[in-house]
């Protein structure tokens, strides 16, 4: 057994039993092995940002790791936006990335590059195998720790020696350590300053934005008047007819500080004390008024779900009632396309237990709470900010739950970044609805100029105009076998969405608005 | 003043006039002082590997150094692979990077990175502004790192409240150090080994390739027989008629092997010994033979054309006749496309004083020898072995040498990384013809393949088909704007290429091969 056969019985055995991949010279015994050794699904992606922002999807859905393959060096640095957001939405990713031989990396060719370093800005697991026989337990390690709570990105990097190297040993991983548990000094901490009736906003992230946590949020709130909010961008969260309802903490700032505004306790839960996504002039970095107490009742790596119930426990927080019903938005659904008439049609068009991703950028920013009457569905967003991940979240999504349709929200600025991803989409035949949101500019660049206090000249307007020359998106989707079509109006746009939820495979609409 | 003015002032200051830009929220005090301070012509790509690759090409012609712009953190990360190649190429880039303000990066926003670390891969010169007074300094040591011989990649970090901040001061970059020569030494020694009368390669590289270094080695062939070579991956050399004759190191380890062999003497000029790109297992990495003695006449940051023409005087090398006619490739020009039709077209039709850039990887490995007879040219390519750098630096070439017509010989996997380009191409109205060589497969990845001695089953062959489903380029290039063809024949080819070449803009060949 060579040491890319081990490390393939050793993904198998951990799980990980589908990889995004662009691979490259470096890579190719790690490929050999993987046609020897039945059992992982690789998907292709064209560029390595679509594999690594599919993989974040896939982690989020699958419930269990996603894979990577990257060539060496360069390979993991067009990789590293989206595994960047893969960090912060703490999605459980294994990068294998190939490497110059042990003994060729000193001499320096020209594709020598410090991988090593460029993987630690994502992640707190970077192993380099230094023997065929040691890359079995390496990947072994380097799985556990993808999986340890709240889920990390690990990255292992294989030189080409260590694959093609006899004396493989697959190993067997490591259970991951289980969810901490909040401490009962937190619980009754948190539970105080609830009790006090001093207004209160329960701040949820990550694994406490599901299911459970949201109920026990609904309970607590229901008993203390405690207002849950969920932070700007949320890994997944259920949403939907029959969800308790929930805010969002804005995006802009002076919103998000609004909405923290008067609160005397913050009880965090699986979330960071809330900041703004940027700093501004004159305005604080932290959204909580100086005088809110922060409680931590669950940190990050925290069993966030079970401290909420304990919590609801001990402040004898009744079941809450069942949600109450909601109406759909009002808005046309004929005319023109404007952000009322496209939250009318999207709430009713939702397919059953959709999957939402939302890269809607400053255009959709409503489109959260326009949707709690629609159709249960899952919300999915980039989480650490670096644009370009609609598509292949979708991508990645899709692969990660099977049957279920997804719709993305995104604009037409960020999907040129990973616009490859529609390629993959049509290759494996995935039910994604794009909902390609063409405003022809950078909108929140020029939103965010404005806020600078200037008007744009004909520099700043050239760097936030995209209309010169137009992307024509069904071209583009046709190009890579993605049949989409044109919407204008709003009767169009509910006819297209109409005509590509029933058909199988992907299908993208141009909404000018 | 704030701080970014007197970064707009200090870069124009030091010769960057010319910036490829994709701005973000942090870097808007930037675009606003752009506005206000005319002379900085700035080229907005839809993606950061777009603008990294143009700035590559941009410094190769223009001859001093472009500017860049990118988003904080993943903004960079996405521009490091064309940066990895520009740093191959010892291209003089200055990027200039946003980041979180100073006091605001400890709350830890969900876009923060380490941009600094990421920055170190590909440059010797990474520096993070302290305050609003300091930049105009810290950007003068960038531009003077980035023009220190033989250029290199310069990166300063540029925290908002940097920018925004009153307090900047516009510096004037000190001249960058001269380029030192070569010793009497080194002469010496290379002049000995050459009397030898034994075989003997020179290699060259860098600015080695130039026209002065080329017509150096021509006399120093003519005098000793020493046979030059360029390496296999060339920033830009002048080739086409009257041009010396020179081979190029090969791609694959076993011809690159034999075009060493029975050498005794290397002589390396401006060029690193040469290694292969890859370790295979069983070949050794350094592609001398172990007998050939390698003597460094300049290394890569000193003055090779000089050293060159001081070891042709130590030989009393007389002038090099003028270079021989030489015939223009026979191949068929009507009929099936193949490579010796492909290479007998483009060697008639290559305009005068084009720019070719070659990323045709494996499809036009001989293209660069056929093409030796055609109109003269200067010939580029990427550095670093980051795929995807073709039609960037098309981009930039066009803009750093206006007037000029680029021919770009394109392998279709590769450009699927950065087809953004083309955008950027119909935007600024450049004079480029893509020939886009449709193979549909990543071939290189198949021929390793092979070299691991196995046939690809239905896995491996997933990873590197790129057929289902086709990619369609006239339809991508025209959801960009860029007028497109799709040639199935020579003939047809031929007709494209002459139209292409006449037009003003940017064209599009889909050249199925």
């Amino acid at each position: 057994m060579n040491g890319a056969e081990s490390l393939v019985h050793t993904l198998l055995a951990g799980g990980v039993d589908t990889c995004f991949v662009n691979p490259g010279t470096s890579e190719m015994h790690f490929v050999a092995a993987l046609d020897r050794i039945p059992g992982l699904r690789c998907v292709l992606a064209l560029f390595e940002g679509v594999a690594s922002g599919a993989a974040d999807g896939y982690a989020r859905l699958a419930g269990k790791p996603a894979g990577t393959l990257f060539h060496c060096g360069p390979g993991l640095a067009n990789a590293l936006a989206n595994l960047h957001n893969a960090r912060r939405a703490h999605s459980p990713v294994v990068n294998i990335v190939g490497d110059q031989a042990t003994y060729h990396r000193p001499l320096d060719p020209p594709l020598t590059a410090d991988t090593a370093g460029w993987a630690r800005g994502v992640g707190g697991f970077v192993r380099t195998a230094t023997s065929a026989g040691g890359v079995g337990a390496d990947a072994a390690a380097a799985i556990t720790a993808a999986r340890t709570p709240p889920g990390q990105v690990a990255t292992l990097i294989l030189p080409a020696d260590t694959a093609w190297g006899e004396g493989g040993i697959a190993a067997t991983p490591d259970p991951p350590p289980p969810t901490p548990r909040a401490s009962a000094a937190a619980v009754a901490e948190a539970a105080r300053a609830l009790r006090s009736g001093e207004p209160a906003v329960l701040l949820l992230g990550g694994a406490a934005a599901g299911e459970a946590g949201l109920a026990a949020a609904a309970r607590i709130r229901a008993a203390t008047g405690a207002r849950p909010l969920v932070e700007t961008f949320v890994g997944r969260i259920p949403r939907g007819r029959g969800r308790p309802a929930i805010g969002r903490v804005p995006y802009p700032i002076d919103a998000a500080l609004a909405a923290f505004a008067g609160a005397r306790h913050l009880v965090a839960v699986n979330a960071p004390p809330p900041v703004g996504f940027f700093a501004y002039p004159g305005k604080p970095g932290r959204l909580q008024p100086p005088d809110c107490a922060v409680h931590v009742l669950a940190g990050i790596g925290q069993d966030g779900p079970e401290a909420l119930a304990r919590l609801a426990e001990a402040l004898r927080a009744p079941a809450a009632p069942p949600a109450a019903p909601r109406p759909l938005p009002e808005g046309p659904v004929r005319g023109a396309v404007g952000p009322e008439g496209v939250a009318a049609i999207l709430a009713r068009a939702l397919p059953e237990d959709a999957i939402v991703v939302d890269e809607s950028i400053s255009y959709g920013r409503d489109l959260f709470a326009s949707l709690a009457a629609a159709a249960p569905h899952d919300w999915l967003q980039l989480c650490g900010g670096a644009i370009g991940e609609g598509l292949p979240l979708a991508t990645g999504a899709a692969i990660g739950a099977p049957g279920r349709r997804v719709i993305v929200l995104q604009g037409d600025g960020s999907a040129m970044y990973t616009l490859q991803s529609l390629w993959t989409q049509a290759r494996e035949r995935l039910d994604v609805t794009t909902i390609l949101l063409a405003n022809r500019k950078y909108a929140i660049l020029l939103k965010e100029f404005a806020g600078v206090g200037a008007i744009p000249g004909p520099t700043a307007h050239g760097m936030m105009d995209l209309a010169d020359p137009a992307l024509d998106w069904p071209r583009l989707a046709g190009g890579m076998g993605v049949e989409a079509a044109r919407a204008a109006t709003l009767e169009r746009f509910a006819e297209l969405l109409d005509h590509a939820n029933r058909r199988p495979g992907p299908f993208l609409i141009e909404l000018m608005v």
